[in-house]
């Protein structure tokens, strides 16, 4: 299952601040509803926005980008799989492998945020 | 309705030969099949990688990035309406108006390309 992010750029005081615009103009573009996402508040979801989708605005302090993030239940052979077409390895952020693939984009694997039978239903396998 | 796109940086004699193995990459990734799109050759298809979205890889001569397009039957008026909560008018290419978000994400505003019948049961309207 895969689910998309939206990063905001911002200095190191103020990317809450920044953020919160972004949110709202996306809530407003989308025609959504925009959320903090409790557990993590430096995220601020678009429920249905993308349909069956996660669409986040995330506060952080760097360049403002739009990135990929793919849901696995096992991060680490997932990062290996997608080093094969050359995706090149990043950084490691928590539980997360960032890589980053041909043509310059950003793509994060994580583990399963969703609920287990969302997952379960949406997930494509591979052998 | 709306449709996200993935662009991909080249210089001018090969952004066609970068974008060649970003798309064989999102293809791997995601599980999906890469296809050329006939009647504009500068995208790559990825069919069913997002539900009832459309993911293409673009070869453009500019910065990597992803960017949102969002079809809309008066793109006049969408693009107005966005300029409402604080998008700022970039560029017109095409038909397409192109405005830069807070937060700094593009979004584009395009005609309706979807089959008449997606687009009716798809689209979200204001009023």
């Amino acid at each position: 299952m895969a689910a998309a992010s939206l990063c905001t750029r911002g200095q190191p005081v103020d990317a809450a601040r920044r953020a919160g615009p972004a949110a709202a103009f996306w809530s407003a573009a989308l025609g959504v509803r925009a959320e903090p996402y409790a557990p993590k508040l430096q995220f601020t979801s678009l429920h249905g926005a993308l349909g069956g989708l996660v669409l986040a605005v995330q506060a952080v302090d760097d360049t403002p980008r739009l990135h990929r993030d793919i849901e696995m239940d096992d991060v680490a052979a997932e990062a290996a799989r997608l080093v094969g077409p050359r995706a090149t390895p990043v950084t490691q952020w928590q539980e997360c492998r960032v890589l980053r693939a041909p043509g310059r984009h950003l793509v994060c694997v994580l583990p399963v945020e969703s609920a287990p039978e969302v997952f379960d239903a949406e997930a494509r396998t591979w052998p």
